[in-house]
């Protein structure tokens, strides 16, 4: 599991006075950034050397308690399905390491050239995601 | 089945040329927020005048092809259950009324108090969307 | 002077109760847009097949009255001045025409290729808003 | 001078490539909350205990070159005006400590009550304002 953190900004909130309920996907993307990143495949260079896109396919989120204005919420990434083409992440948000969860949710990711057409992920950086997952499902108990 | 439109802001799309997926649960938003209005609920009143917020506690989103910068979308909700607290409503993103589906997605509603205390949807409005969720159903083949 | 409008989305306020300070920027794009639109020039096609991008080199804003969720807000436009390459909008938000302005604004926009070289402002377009600069000085007091 | 840093997102950019002109307003924000937050006086609880709002009245933005997708980008804010009621500050972003200036802005700041009354700033930050104002002033050759 990867964990990097993020600070709720004044801009992410709405007038009910919580983070607005959009505002956590652009957190999720934070987090698998963080997570590439610290795996050596910078998303950037992905999609410039490469030419290879992580295009979202499907998202799905399910709030349990708001997060408000200025918290620092960690924001946990987990590889739980690698295909051919496409990647499923599963994250999680918590107040604090250990807190309650405040939001969990997941996103599929596919593989696509600049014009949208479908790619097999590279092969080092699937190698690589297939490892991780293979190390998630074995820290389950 | 309600029917507004949204035009895709260049706010909206991203770097991959498209617009981007977190920009579509805001269309979502004026899809239910239109319906509540023609419904005779606009939704601000709820919240002024009565005390009560329809907070986000699930959405999911299917993203079937891109929508692109200036596109006019179509915005289609649908009421799919109405409970004594919440509310889910399904919405779909098409081009142009009858043309293919760029997005579908759903969304759980939790009728709340401004501390976040769950209560009963107002009976009217929850009167009113068991009629149009009645309609719905009665209008699938 | 063009005019239209936007309704403020829930998503655009923030935790103040107002609409977010920046989301106004996106709004003065909607005018200018619709603006463009009108004058037969849509920017979409500027981008797509003249290659010229019309980015924004300078802003101003001025907050005299805040915005609230679910306003429909009138956008005024107005050209007030045409370079070679570059162009000044005056934007003015009001909550209904001839009301008390919101909001009152401007931004530069500079004609730059995709590359964001400096190229002149398309002679055809700059032409129209020459045209439109004249008439908003002439019809000034 | 106050120094922090943010990383451009993926949903802060747009189809133009770069970061979309009004994803900078947010980053002026994170660089005065984190200011304030280094002087003691973290916004969320002038809020929160005082129920004093700082409400942006004016801002101003000068773009010089765009930022980009996943870069850190520096953030200066400098106390340039502190008022009764009003203070001015001015923020600079670059791609690196003395590295060119990206962006140039200022914002005017006032203190409000929450239903939006002028108020004078909280006496102790307004001390501690005008110190940083008189530092930074000092500082200038």
């Amino acid at each position: 599991m990867h964990v990097t953190t993020v600070r709720a900004r004044y801009a992410e909130t709405d007038q009910a006075g919580v983070v607005y309920h959009a505002s956590y996907l652009p957190w999720f993307e934070v987090g698998r950034t963080e997570m590439l990143r610290d795996l050596g495949f910078p998303y950037a260079e992905i999609e410039r050397r490469l030419g290879v896109l992580l295009t979202v396919t499907e998202a799905g989120l399910n709030f349990h308690a708001p997060a408000r204005y200025d918290e620092v919420i960690v924001v946990e990434t987990t590889v739980t399905d690698v295909r051919r083409v496409r990647l499923r992440l599963a994250t999680g948000l918590r107040r604090q390491l250990g807190g309650d969860l405040l939001c969990t949710g997941h996103v599929w990711l596919a593989a696509v050239t600049r014009e949208g057409k479908p790619v097999p992920l590279p092969a080092d950086l699937r190698a690589c995601l297939l490892r991780l997952q293979a190390d998630a499902q074995g820290s389950s108990p």
